[in-house]
């Protein structure tokens, strides 16, 4: 089999015709289908069912130590949940703050913060001339909209097999004292689904960031998030948290994680941890915004999920549904484009996503091309600071929500706009 | 009867002697009460326990529009759960936006916005040299704990019988653009339990503020919250966002509620209103913070208190659960106090609280005491910005928790606290 670029310009225009007919097909058979976003299907939603119905009588709504979770107070959460949370991320309880239904809110707070107070006694961010992040690329948009947001400099560290690019880290981190932060999803990594090498987690560890409020921002937000049916060993994640006490810097790492594709992603709880210096630190600013999370909700979380063996458990349940997901498209893709040298992607082990990447110039195109079609796509750039992916190669696909038939739909549609986009572009350049 | 100033010195140290007397007599039961905050009863929570069934199948947790809610989604809310909220402050349903489980999370992020982002495009509060804050004391110490925390300068403004001095509130809104808020409890005042009159309220919306960002904070936090069996015409709040928008002023005023007295204080939903225009500036930095907030739990509320009527009927059992503790505080105060000229207070018919003014300098003396003998009254001062009440002597006492059997036991004790404290001062003035 021959790659696209080997092709003659009238055997590229030949394919081009037909694939364009394909996709005039597929156009007319009206499809509306949303891959927008890593949103959990119905049947992994139902999975929960048990934690509507684990509180039912006014006398289930107590904690284990009395707590009336029905009442005001418990700033850092339940005891349970904050032992719950803390084995999901690899940290004590007393170093464990449970929070609402979002991480990414305290994400955005803990920036927020900050900025309006800063960190450790330093200087708020306000009040300095200019401060950065580093972005690893391709990663979360949100994250990236978050730091866009508050008008962070935003610096592209591109990811390699094992994490982000270490030699490049340690430069701006250990000798610009502008760089305040750096964005992480450690495994199974949105949108790639790498998870960091140890190596690498300790060369974080080590870091020696000239700014003292350098922080690192590692959101496990999929680090139980298995596709597989067995962990692979290439994904025991090491425990920054510990990790980074042990090279002398417990301060430096703020890592976060929510039950979000746990249990529900529009009625879990999230939580914060570090050090014990730095959850006083939060509780300090905390104590003035809230009086207590949603403990009602902990507390469901708790008596359904049990322990981290429980929330392990639940976990294999999701990844019974996500496989054949995962497995369809990558089966289409594998069928239509392998071989043609026009895109590389990696069936992930874990997370929600499979990393695309088109040739360069194309991401755009496919990406509007789908649309057109009725297949709405993560938008071209998204995983990229500013929306501007260089290269404009990368498209994230998001295959947990629709059902195989749709899938499957929408993977034969992918394939044809990844196919004409890069004829075209093979044909602009010849 | 004499009051204790008529009385000769000798006589005051004959009762001195024997209130004191009382006082160790009480202290020696060794009671152990917590009265510091407005925290619903365990029978109060109990009126709500058909919110923990509402939701009890998969199938029970989609909103009437079809939207799962245990998913992804709705930013503002879902509509339900905007309309129910909305009719609780008296807000369009495309003017409310439904958050969490804390309304003072919501103004905390107000505020917050206001110095990362400014408001309507004005500068950002931290650029500024100096940002005010008017403050209607005696007032909700939470709401300072707010504004002190950002570094906001705090301006004490006297409350009246009808509402905040609304000559100052002029004064200093529509002269000094350094004024960018003020933090109202328009109805039932924490602590006072005073509604604004139609008249201040008009005043308000009237305002013609030196600072184009200047909004009014209005959390109407006990809305419906009565404690006689039937609202008295004198608390039928005007409409203070139909007030302002007549006025030419749509913008100035942001609204909180919350259910957090209605159904769960620990599980509760909460909500701001304001103009359509501030509604979509609120969104515009929502968006970068949270994808949605616990739609279960707007879900669960609606279904549970249905509607603007629902909620009603569920303040009547609270108010029939309130009213008696209110009546024995103010039996037992009335009894124990009357007639001596040393306090002042007013059996408010709405709220949380009993205002409670004793002589000049005795307040932090009476909380000492109760405390000493076991009862945790609200510190003093903690009603006025910076925890710093320049009379030293209001007191705000929170009936809502404790039984009545507590409840008598406690309000003897505070009592005898006021009893001494007071004849102290006189006799030292002598």
């Amino acid at each position: 089999m021959k790659t696209y670029s080997e092709r003659t310009a009238d055997e590229l225009k030949a394919i081009l015709a037909e694939e364009k007919e394909k996709y005039e097909q597929i156009k007319a058979l009206g499809i509306k289908l949303d891959m927008s976003r890593g949103k959990p299907s119905k049947e992994q939603l139902d999975l929960s069912k048990d934690m509507l119905t684990c509180i039912s009588e006014n006398a289930d709504c107590y904690d284990e130590a009395g707590t009336d979770c029905r009442n005001y107070g418990s700033l850092a959460g339940i005891p349970s949940a904050r032992k719950l949370m803390g084995d999901l991320m690899g940290a004590p309880a007393d170093q464990t703050i449970v929070c609402g239904n979002a991480s990414l809110t305290i994400m955005f707070d803990t920036v927020a913060r900050g900025f309006t107070h800063g960190f450790a006694g330093n200087t708020p961010w306000a009040k300095l001339d200019k401060v950065k992040f580093l972005c690893p690329v391709p990663g979360y948009d949100r994250h990236f909209g978050v730091t866009e947001h508050f008008g962070v400099e935003m610096i592209n560290i591109p990811m390699k097999s094992d994490g982000p690019d270490m030699d490049l880290v340690e430069q701006y981190v250990n000798n610009d004292p502008a760089v305040k932060g750096i964005w992480c999803v450690p495994k199974y990594s949105n949108p790639q689904g790498i998870t960091y090498s140890a190596e690498v987690v300790e060369r974080f560890a080590k870091l020696k960031p000239a700014a003292p409020d350098f922080r690192i921002f590692w959101d496990n937000a999929y680090g139980v998030h298995i596709i597989t049916e067995n962990e692979d060993p290439r994904d025991d994640l090491a425990n920054i948290l510990e990790r980074c006490e042990a090279n002398g810097n417990p301060d430096m790492v703020f890592v976060f994680a929510s039950t979000s594709k746990i249990t529900y992603a529009g009625g879990g709880i999230s939580a914060f941890a570090s050090s014990k210096k730095n959850v006083e630190e939060m509780l300090g600013h905390m104590t003035y915004q809230i009086i207590s999370h949603d403990k009602m909700n902990q507390l469901r979380h708790v008596k359904f999920l049990k322990d981290i063996d429980g929330i392990k458990a639940q976990m294999q349940k999701h990844a019974a549904l996500m496989r054949p997901k995962f497995l369809l498209v990558d089966e289409i893709l594998k069928k239509e484009l392998d071989g043609l040298g026009i895109c590389s992607y990696t069936l992930p082990r874990g997370g929600y996503f499979i990393s695309f990447d088109a040739m360069n110039g194309c991401a755009r195109k496919i990406v509007n091309m789908a649309k057109e079609a009725g297949l709405v796509l993560t938008g071209a750039g998204a995983s990229y600071p500013y929306h501007n992916d260089p290269d404009d190669s990368n498209i994230r696909i998001a295959p947990s929500l629709p059902g195989l038939d749709e899938l499957k739909k929408a993977a034969d549609l992918f394939a044809v706009c990844v196919k004409i986009a890069s004829l075209e572009k093979i044909l602009e350049n010849r």
